[in-house]
């Protein structure tokens, strides 16, 4: 927890897909505070016809660089979502060549039952987390 | 915003695809009332043996055309989803040659905060949108 | 509803696929008490490159079997979500050889109005469900 879901055009090799990953894992880290083994990661790579992504009206050239990230987490304060949000732009504009108007977030809110990370036990219910 | 996640069955063209995806754009502009350039969809097609879809009881035969389609969205009203749960089920009908017991629609809510559509920022907190 | 959402890792056969969703179909039924035909489940299979899965320091070590299940529901009590928890690593332990440590569940919550199951309905708002 959180849950990262990228969603991707095809192209990226797999060096490429692990830096992404890295780097993103590093900034979550930094920005939400959570436990270094916190990582849940899932990337689904698309063919540009089974992809859209336009702008809103706000001016952005999409690349075939387009990174759409979902994130499942527990409440996050606007504060540590901003900082996410302008935290990862950077690092992923300086250490995976993602122009800064190529990644869009969305975040979906759950709470502490929603999750169970195995034996069958809500760990954030039941003092493990 | 929305993020529209279309789950289908593979089989389709490229040509029905692209069809599914402009139709459905079309009627969220006119539910839900966002810019032209709000679009942001993404598929993802299923082996029979990785998709599974009864009907709850409710009497419908599901065919190999059937659509899944998940919403993320800021919050819309009751009146707003029926209506695009209604004007979906029509024009995919008309246009697409969706049966219309073949279209399942599931929403999440998220709200402002939970945004960014590029530049690392929070377009909807921070006045640009 | 609610709806499933596999995520595992490749090499899975047909049958072991099968399985595994018809166990957790039937967890699913017993734990929520839902119509037996209530069932919406969706598969996707990941390269190890495209998919991590760590521990949240708990002490899990993950394997190739490793289920990541998203559930999209309608708000369920904390002691269903509990019971299903448990009963789900329990009978996918003993019928599909998934090992205790490598079941993963997050929920998401929405509501009636957020589901459409086909012709254009919210059937939950309209008294068909």
């Amino acid at each position: 927890m959180p849950l990262l879901k990228f969603h991707l055009l095809k192209g990226r090799t797999d060096d490429e897909v692990d830096r992404l990953l890295e780097t993103t894992h590093r900034v979550m880290l930094r920005s939400f505070r959570v436990p270094e083994q916190d990582r849940y990661q899932i990337v689904t790579e698309y063919e540009p016809s089974r992809f859209r992504a336009l702008d809103t009206g706000l001016g952005f050239e999409r690349t075939e660089k387009f990174v759409l990230l979902e994130v499942v987490s527990r409440p996050r304060s606007n504060s540590d979502k901003i900082a996410f949000y302008e935290n990862l732009c950077h690092d992923l504009a300086n250490e995976c060549a993602v122009p800064p108007s190529d990644l869009m977030i969305s975040f979906v809110e759950n709470t502490d039952e929603d999750w169970s990370f195995g034996l069958g036990r809500a760990q954030f219910l039941e003092g493990d987390l």
